[in-house]
């Protein structure tokens, strides 16, 4: 499984052009199947965008965090994907239990297309309580995160990524203790699907929630990314990039702990701040 | 309509904490509901999770881009979204021609829902040589572009946006003609968005394809935005961040000319490379 491919790349700099052999990240569609049942009819519930490798964490992952299945249980198997170059390189099938109502779960897909990157399915926009709490307000005495165990998630998610260093095409995605211990990570060219990989590497390790409550992300943070990180039951986001206002609105309604702009050993914290023990005197907002 | 909005924020930078005023990026959906002449009842195509503004833009724009209609003559009208705070807010409703086949073209999305981020309702993969010819080549004698202009346009697009400077959390693209001058631009905190507002902004003034043939944004590349420029009818994409290998052989397959990681005066080209001209001898591949 290559998650890196080489072409041929005309670099300009100056003025000046020279050709020489490249690696960029790699793209290719995944249909997900769905039966229920060994013997019965398979359905396509989804055809992802994703880079190869970690497919089964990528739909595992996928189908929790869409909701499409209640928990790991409800899943018997996900066959394939085949090799590549093989007719099967492209798609897998998940055969779930008899408990699931296959027709209900793929109805309710079709009935709300969408385009856009960022929602990818449905949206829980019904259940979302924008107004929320006051929820940014200074460390508090249930502070459970040291401001410096905060500022170094990003270094390390860096850290553990193989292919952006090759490629700058990928984002990546990292599950973290309560220590700052990095537990899982998983890279993407779709920064969702780099997040269900690793709550789907996660999940089915059978370590979610409590032994992951991080979800470190390396890039921008909208509404999807904070819905997919409660349903895994996480505590916190942190991300390299900014938040939008939903996603902000997302997290204080679901008690996530939402920090942006994590970079150089700042950060700063759009929600639940008051698990995050920082070192100085705060003054009042 | 404002594209940003206010939070609070707690600032952590050394251990120090301190509370202040923040400025984020807006998502909000938008549902798009296609009827069939002004007594037909509407269906919902979609929901987008966009920044708000520019909606009618985006709805033409995707409408288009995504081939759920052949061309800006197939919308009689795009009504809404309402004033903000309203119960319209949210919504549009597209007049379609009667010529426009409504269930099909509602049917062809359902059939195959999708979450990646980048592909967003269905692919042309049938469609897709990906082995495509050599296409990366030194430039050549029927150069359009000289290699001075593309590397400038990152920073004319950059010049434009005017929501980014303030959150930090928007895409843009932008419509350049052969002189090197911006035409359009349009901001969103999703890239594809961001893609369908400039393109329908374009379309809707009849501007599409000839003035406008270079499509320039802000992040990376994945194979749909190849495809939105493909449909489009422009010849060149050049984009700050990486492509994937998809977008570059959908690139090579569709005559587009691809352009990535174009910074500091630099770039690098995918595809099409004979329509640039650099100023020094090139070697051979």
């Amino acid at each position: 499984m290559t998650r890196a491919a080489a072409r041929p790349v005309v670099r300009v700099e100056h003025g000046a052009a020279r050709v020489e052999p490249d690696l960029v990240a790699r793209e290719a569609p995944l249909t997900v199947d769905l039966r229920s049942g060994a013997d019965g009819a398979a359905q396509t519930a989804g055809i992802l965008m994703r880079t190869p490798g970690d497919d089964v964490d990528l739909v595992r992952g996928w189908l929790f965090t869409e909701r499409l299945i209640g928990g790991v249980g409800d899943i018997v198997s996900i066959d394939g994907p085949g090799e590549e170059g093989t007719p099967d390189a492209e798609r897998v099938i998940v055969t779930v239990a008899d408990s699931v109502n296959l027709d209900h779960v793929l109805r309710h897909r079709s009935l709300t297309p969408t385009s856009a990157c960022g929602l990818c399915g449905r949206v829980a926009i019904d259940r979302l309580d924008a107004g929320g709490a006051a929820a940014v307000s200074p460390a508090g005495a249930d502070s459970r995160w040291p401001s410096s165990l905060i500022a170094g998630l990003p270094a390390a998610l860096l850290t553990a990524q193989t292919v952006f260093a090759a490629t700058g095409g990928l984002h990546a995605a990292g599950l973290f203790d309560d220590t700052g211990g990095i537990q899982f990570v998983r890279e993407d060219i779709g920064r969702h699907n780099a997040v269900d990989k690793v709550i789907g590497a996660a999940l089915g390790a059978g370590r979610l929630p409590d032994e992951c409550p991080i979800l470190v992300v390396s890039g921008r943070v909208a509404f999807e990314i904070v819905q997919k990180a409660a349903v895994a039951g996480h505590r916190a986001v942190v991300a390299v990039g900014a938040p939008s206002d939903l996603a902000i609105d997302a997290a204080r309604s679901a008690g996530l702990t939402l920090v942006g702009f994590a970079r150089d050993g700042r950060f700063n914290v759009y929600a639940r701040a008051e698990r995050i023990a920082a070192g100085a005197p705060v003054p009042a907002a």
